[in-house]
């Protein structure tokens, strides 16, 4: 049993975790501490699926996604489509307490964000323009994994509460208006402070089929530990995919049990973050080997 | 073991279901057949949660939100947050066979819909206008059952085959951009083919935080009959609401087994329609009592 544990989506994350972890080991409550961890990614330019520098649409406007769940009370927040905000994530975490109109999309959730005087930015960069433009010109087929590498964090804290927080930038040239599985409650994220909790990243259109994060989450309320129904959750809906479809799009995800265990399944091979109590922050490495996932210390290639 | 078998939430839902029934009963897919049904009571100015004459958000506007799973490939089509179109619920099933972009909200949506040509339509009418302008003038609170009675069909078809539609209007008075659980895969709408279908009418923020469509075809793929499900599903997201926050919002939800069989659950009274190979259709009452769902042959009050 863990005193406090935060696991995250992809290398990008190292530094929100680290902020997310001193935050935690202080006592700050894992719904506060989860956010600052997450809009370090958000602001940081040189990450190309999250906030600021984020990939652009096939307008070559940014739009982003975020979400949020409090695992104590199943509350949630969640914004998608939203244009010219600095933050997502803070956004969603706003909405959480509202008795209605928690997941808001578009203008909608644009001028609920204004009103409500949440920080404006321009999130378009030179760099990302330049690489819009280099893509129209090959008019290449999208490639599925490219772009929507989502930042998810998942925290237990002192108080053995979970949260997920979420935020990203979605898929490399999506038509306007696409909602990919981040914003959605139960394929992108999904806590409960009795059970664990789950968060995904990866092509969101096959996420979405299968419920991905309350499918781990289930599992995991039905005994299983957050690595087994990680692996399970993936595989199941991965296998289900193939042999109905004849192929499933990249899908990764991070699970974090009540007693602070991490778990992660994986299609492909993706990077993650961890931290809890008695360690500090690790990038670890998850591969896909058959029915397994190997996992292992991150080096840089 | 039905030959085919159709369930629809509401009274209203009756005339639609006649339509889908004739339609299954000749041996059309289920994926063709529920759209009609669906689009009769999008077209009903009588009913006023569904398409035409729906309920207005904040600003005197009507925004539709529409759903389609078919059950045999898990791909789904959304829409949410439309306005000015005739039939969310075609606009989304033409989703289902794009490699992404399969859920859209907002303008993004409308532009969709317009460029693919979808006929369209001001669904704003003078008697929403007059209940809006009172609702205004009275400044009360919303309550939380008025105007979202979501119109779901799910059909079984000759081929074995199970699909789930759905269209609202969402809740009366809503903000601008809200997304209930109707466009959500998973918790609005579910269908896998070879486990069940369900598909949920009520309070969509509450219906989110269970993923409550998705959960009871979860149960049903681990041997539940559809009505085991549908009650189990409604009764621990309703119990577990309780406990955490104390109460529960309303929530209805119907589904379908892959043999024909249909299940409902319910926290609150609604009404449903069914009819398959053995019978026509008849409009049901459900009732909560207890732990158990007390159903009953509809009578005008």
């Amino acid at each position: 049993m863990k005193k406090w544990a935060v696991i995250a989506t992809w290398k990008m994350a190292e530094n929100g975790v680290k902020i997310t972890s001193r935050l935690l080991s202080e006592g700050t409550a894992g719904k506060e501490a989860v956010i600052d961890g997450v809009a370090d990614v958000e602001d940081n330019p040189s990450f190309h699926s999250v906030g600021y520098s984020g990939r652009p649409n096939r307008d070559c406007r940014v739009f982003l996604d975020g979400g949020f769940m409090d695992g104590d009370t199943l509350h949630f927040g969640a914004v998608g489509a939203v244009e010219g905000f600095r933050s997502p994530v803070r956004i969603a975490k706003s909405l959480i307490d509202r008795e209605a109109n928690n997941f808001l999309a578009g203008p909608g959730a644009e001028e609920y964000a204004e009103r409500n005087g949440f920080e404006k930015r321009d999130n378009l960069t030179e760099e990302m323009k330049e690489l819009y433009q280099a893509e129209k010109e090959k008019r290449k087929k999208l490639s599925a994994y490219d772009g929507h590498d989502t930042v998810c964090f998942l925290t237990l804290d002192q108080a053995g509460s979970l949260c997920a927080a979420v935020s990203t930038s979605g898929l490399f040239m999506k038509d306007p208006g696409r909602l990919g599985d981040s914003p959605v409650c139960g394929s992108g994220f999904y806590a409960d402070s009795e059970a664990g909790a789950a968060a995904a990243t990866g092509m969101g259109e096959e996420i979405m089929k299968g419920c991905l994060s309350y499918a781990a989450v289930s599992m995991m309320k039905h005994g299983m530990s957050a690595m087994e129904a990680a692996q399970k959750a993936v595989s199941d809906l991965n296998d289900t995919l193939i042999r109905r479809n004849g192929h499933a799009d990249p899908m990764s995800l991070i699970c974090l049990g009540k007693d602070g265990s991490f778990g992660v399944g994986t299609n492909i091979e993706f990077t993650f973050v961890t931290a809890d109590d008695e360690h500090e922050a690790v990038v670890m490495t998850a591969k896909p080997l058959g029915d397994r996932t190997v996992i292992s210390v991150y080096e840089e290639h």
